[in-house]
């Protein structure tokens, strides 16, 4: 969910821009581990925050295409909530809102995603990706860039052209 | 979780009891769909309100028997809890209150079981079963007392026995 389909950082970023009258340059944070970006790390109690969750932008493209895929695929949002309790109903009011083609019952909230068995995982953490048992899909975000252990997708339209063929 | 190792039914029968001035005899549900007791449906309203799972009771020996197989097993919680949006934050609390030998790391709230990929499933209702990849143990509950397909659990003592050479 964050940083693949809803934009965490996107948000902060946002934040820190209002909060200081100017932008966090790309050189600040891209590459990096979030625990690495002071500026980044600075807001990291908001996300503990009810709401926080709630008006995360969409990532770019990602209704076009996921709703594309769900008419040839059982499409599951598997998203590490359990890290966030405050998180539980605005991430489910969020995927309502702007996921509604996705029934709840493929919605899951977990912490460990070791247990979950599914043909594909998406995921911007390859912590997550480690031990799939499926293929693992790794989607670019500024913390992840230098792993290279995993197929890499850098944007929905990419991950269109990679099922056109399954 | 509901059924399992939390007691949905008992709290519901207790309002009954509470509200009628007599108990709901067993005969009256036992062996029956919960869609087929009244009694019980009247109160269905209940289990979509903010509270509802906070305070159910602890399933007998359900603690004590988690505990020792937790030693020896990675135990995770997964419950359907999609159903259900006001129960998340009850069900969270409730766990953490019970059962905090379990990490959230290992506790999972979905909708369809269908994608949780564990050794054992331990669950009240055959949907949940049918199709599991590894070993489905049917935990006894008055809606499910004609169910012939799965192998039987009674109660948290016959869960300690049948795990004791596993």
């Amino acid at each position: 969910m964050d940083e693949v389909i809803a934009e965490m950082m996107t948000k902060i970023l946002t934040i820190y821009e209002k909060e200081h009258g100017k932008v966090l340059t790309r050189d600040k944070y891209w590459g990096k581990r979030l625990q690495d970006v002071p500026e980044v790390m600075a807001y990291r109690p908001l996300i503990f925050e009810k709401g926080f969750f709630r008006d995360l932008p969409v990532m770019k493209d990602s209704q076009e295409v996921l709703q594309e895929l769900s008419e040839r695929f059982d499409i599951y949002i598997v998203t590490a909530a359990m890290t966030f309790r405050n998180s539980f109903e605005d991430k489910y009011d969020w995927l309502e809102e702007h996921f509604s083609f996705i029934p709840w019952r493929n919605v899951v909230f977990c912490g460990d995603k070791h247990i979950i068995k599914t043909d594909w995982l998406i995921d911007d953490t390859s912590y997550n990706l480690k031990n799939f048992s499926g293929t693992p899909l790794l989607y670019t975000s500024s913390h992840n860039t230098r792993e290279d252990r995993y197929r890499r997708v850098n944007n929905w339209q990419e991950i269109r052209e990679y099922f056109a063929d399954k």
